[in-house]
């Protein structure tokens, strides 16, 4: 009973390399310091180059080390909790929710997975407002929120015609509906070049893609796919019971 | 306003082919069938394998493409919904939420984190009871549940010392406390070697880590910490408005 049925599994060298490493960032580094190169780092450890990178590569998969170009490997600042549940049960721009419009344009959504969600034909135009969000002075997601052109009919073509002007405008007339529910989506995706420049990521980088649907009672009238950094965020939903803000305070870890 | 900025943005050289290849994919190939090799596809495209390679990695990262030893680059399944969300409001184990009991032991947690997530000393006793999901009979996740002994102060050390019974007995004591409520955060993580043996994974592949947080009046009974293979699923979160059940008709896509 003294031990857990864990140990008994055997693991790969990179894998217990990873451990000692851990330990190591733990103990002998700070929070933004450059690890030494990779060179030194598998002389010290007395390891291949190929055993230390796929252990470098673990640690960079859970969040414990950055690599940045020009920069080199340094140690991660703890990920930053970004909540995408209970804070957003109303119309995406309502209330303070850390996000800032960008931009608003028209046009046919070329993914058809995005057509399918929103259950509009492939000639069907759709407004697409650009937000991105900021936590703690640092962009932590980028989105692409898809409002079919007959979700909001009451959107006037001449009236802020560009720029977050326009997506303040969608987004003005899309809380004029009724909303009636939503539900989310959370799975692994890869940063398109447009985000990863501003998540300040390279392109390709894994990413949390959030895919939100807002329902009315016509049906879906918008879909939001959100891309948050994987290397800095945690995404955190909100305690469901009615004791939600009892508990805030412990959210932090 | 016919185009949107995003093809203002360069594209590196693998993700302008992840593109080509991924219409390839919807147009010429069936799921499961598995694709050319290396050098044959990066003839195909005139690229070289290096290009070939990253823009793999890209499909992979994005669910289009599973990678198995002994068979080849295969085109995925769509990702299953997994909920993790609405349906799980109650403790573990509570209702049919497609989790099998496997194991309980006890121990002291070694990983700082969950001791700091439990608030219990680096001496104090912790039940671990290890669970598995199956969706649609292929295992989805893995889950280490930490229970501290001082939760359960009325189970019994010597009624079912070990195994799936050990493991229903720490649930059935968890579920005779009342739940306050609880929290979730899901992050990009690293399979450890032995939940990716039995999601039949390499170790260190990405999976996706959802953290639950159980509160009783006394503060935080169990942490869950459950690893979700992040190739084949994709985590649902449903409707938190009152509209649950319309909409779930919705959700397939």
């Amino acid at each position: 009973m003294g031990t857990t049925q864990l140990e008994s599994v055997p693991e790969p060298k990179y894998w217990h390399l990873k451990t000692v490493l851990s330990e190591a960032l733990d103990q002998d580094f700070a929070v933004g310091e450059v690890l030494p190169n990779e060179r030194e780092l598998a002389a010290r450890f007395g390891v291949a180059r190929a055993t230390l990178r796929q252990a470098l590569e673990q640690l960079e998969l859970e969040g414990r080390l950055q690599r940045r170009r020009g920069v080199g490997t340094t140690v991660a600042p703890p990920r930053v909790g970004v909540d995408v549940g209970s804070a957003q049960h109303g119309w995406p721009g309502e209330g303070a929710d850390g996000w800032e419009p960008v931009d608003a344009t028209e046009t046919v959504p070329s993914a058809a997975a995005v057509r399918g969600l929103l259950g509009t034909a492939a000639d069907q135009p759709v407004h697409t407002v650009r937000r991105t969000r900021v936590t703690q002075g640092q962009p932590v997601a980028a989105e692409l929120l898809y409002v079919p052109a007959a979700s909001v009919p009451g959107l006037s073509a001449i009236d802020a015609p560009a720029g977050p002007a326009r997506a303040r405008a969608v987004l003005r007339e899309l809380q004029r509906l009724a909303l009636d529910g939503q539900d989310r989506s959370v799975e692994l995706g890869s940063a398109r070049a447009d985000d990863a420049k501003e998540l300040d990521r390279l392109p390709g980088a894994p990413v949390l893609l959030v895919t939100t649907r807002y329902f009315t009672a016509a049906g879906t009238a918008a879909v939001s796919v959100a891309t948050y950094r994987a290397d800095t965020c945690r995404l955190t939903f909100g305690d469901t019971g009615d004791v939600q803000i009892t508990h805030d305070a412990r959210v932090a870890s």
